[in-house]
């Protein structure tokens, strides 16, 4: 099957033997999308050689249980053992012997068929387009915010960072009430925010100390510091982006500020679906390309390109 | 009156006109206690010029409420201005216009009188000696981690350093009835926890993954990265320590991970008292040298040397 292939860095278009993993549901990828991750694996942020991609949604074509069979779904991107002390203490996304879709030891779905264990896949609802069920993965990982942190209908939330992942949590923060500004950089970022009602501020208007939460969206150390200046004391300071390399941290004053700051990764699929089903958000306004998988090299050329949106991938 | 003297990382002792504030009580020192924050102010964690120390217990000799004359005090170290949004939202430690005794604007306590507004002041029970009550400060900022980690008896907690400050930690972290275990390097610190039935573990023996609260209380890159190492995902590193300049920090593994790292810094008086009284804790087991405020310079010397507990100062 064709497929795209990631070894060294580079990227080629290559001929892989179709999938077939015992006790593992095998899927047809109907669409894929590009993430920030997938342009970081390329850029060498973790050794990865294998099939990129953990963002799709697809069809049971296999699966040991018949009633999978041609099912539209979706699926989470840790394969997990189950046995490990992560895994039975309700932590089984942080499983200690995971593979993980596209990113560790599992080859992803930049390409026409990939395996999961059924425990992964949920059924993607009726009136879900394809085009809106690709976005379940970072729609997810967009709600892990609220699953970690309780964000207030009274806190004021600052968001840096609009890109692809940016959109999304600044589209579920909305439905928290919370007093939301978002930090945006490129004209397209803005104007999709401004379309549904989201307020922006530029990065010269952010006060000192205002913020009740700050969700740093950009992975870099500028958009870290701007963070760290527009929390309150005690506040809240979300990592929700994928970082590169090693940050300087001044903890002295993590501590006489008494911050508080907290990684966030993978999310809950079934509110993300269901949001989605309730058209509680709209991810498909963040499509910028689509591209067939054969063109998929000149597809991440486009994702790279600064302020990007969403480039999907049809095999 | 006689006093320690900052300047320029420069310590001396000298003669200081006794000091009169419009609306704050007047407070003869009955003892004071060297903390790691004075040492780093010695040393320029900080540009302050003045009395340090903050760590006191004293006895009230002038105030604008005749009712306090006479009371032995122990004072709550930061004098807030009540208006600000930081002392509004109920974080007056907070607050953006503060002094801080011994640290921020404001003659501290190695001296024979110094100042507090009432509202700062606690009365020390009867029952706690001079010698506990000049640990009520520390033993606040220890409780200061309850006050904002919720620890679970069945929590696994682990606490990397155990000189002054962290003697008192472990001995509140014992009372919440978790799984404890502290990393101690100095054979008294270890002695002190020991004796009261505190476990030890060897820095070696640590597994990864293994804790669900890491408590690093030795400022040190070196406790920070074993803390790192002993967590558990989704665990919780509660930053207990003065540090010195930039740390060098992985965002990526806090990410992945899902680390939660929260800043401690001043916690409250009142519950410190009433484990003060109960005998709860015995925090004079820590007490390593006592001096007289004229040997103060000695004192600092003696506060200095490595796996040294806590020194007194009597004025």
């Amino acid at each position: 099957m064709q497929s795209l292939w990631l070894e060294n860095n580079q990227l080629s278009l290559q001929e892989i033997p179709q999938p077939a993993k015992p006790g593992e549901a095998l899927i047809r990828i109907r669409k894929a999308g590009i993430c920030g991750t997938d342009l970081e694996l390329v850029k060498g942020y973790y050794p990865y050689t294998g099939i990129p991609g953990h963002e799709f949604v697809g069809e049971v074509v296999e699966a040991p249980d018949s009633s999978w069979l041609g099912k539209r779904v979706v699926g989470e991107i840790n394969v997990v053992c189950g046995v490990c002390e992560q895994c039975r203490s309700g932590r089984s996304t942080h499983c200690e012997n995971r593979s993980v879709l596209g990113i560790i030891n599992r080859d992803g779905v930049f390409t026409e068929y990939t395996t999961l264990p059924i425990e992964n896949l949920h059924i993607v609802p009726v009136s879900v387009t394809d085009e809106a069920a690709v976005f379940t993965e970072p729609l997810a990982a967009a709600l892990e915010i609220q699953q970690q942190v309780q964000v207030h209908p009274t806190d004021r939330v600052l968001l840096i960072g609009a890109g692809r992942l940016g959109q999304l949590i600044a589209q579920t923060l909305m439905l928290t009430g919370c007093d939301l500004q978002v930090v945006a950089r490129h004209p397209l970022q803005k104007e999709l925010l401004t379309r549904r009602g989201i307020r922006l501020i530029d990065e010269g208007d952010i006060q000192h100390w205002r913020y009740d939460v700050v969700v740093e969206a950009t992975g870099s150390p500028s958009g870290f510091e701007l963070a760290r200046k527009a929390l309150r004391p005690r506040g809240t300071l979300v990592l929700k982006s994928t970082y590169k390399g090693e940050m300087i941290v001044d903890f002295s004053s993590i501590v006489v500020d008494e911050i508080n700051i907290i990684g966030s990764r993978c999310g809950p699929f079934e509110p993300a679906l269901r949001l989605l089903e309730q058209k509680e958000v709209d991810p498909t306004i963040l499509v910028a390309a689509e591209f067939r998988l054969q063109d998929g090299i000149k597809a991440f050329g486009e994702a790279e390109k600064t302020g990007m949106l969403k480039v999907l991938l049809t095999p």
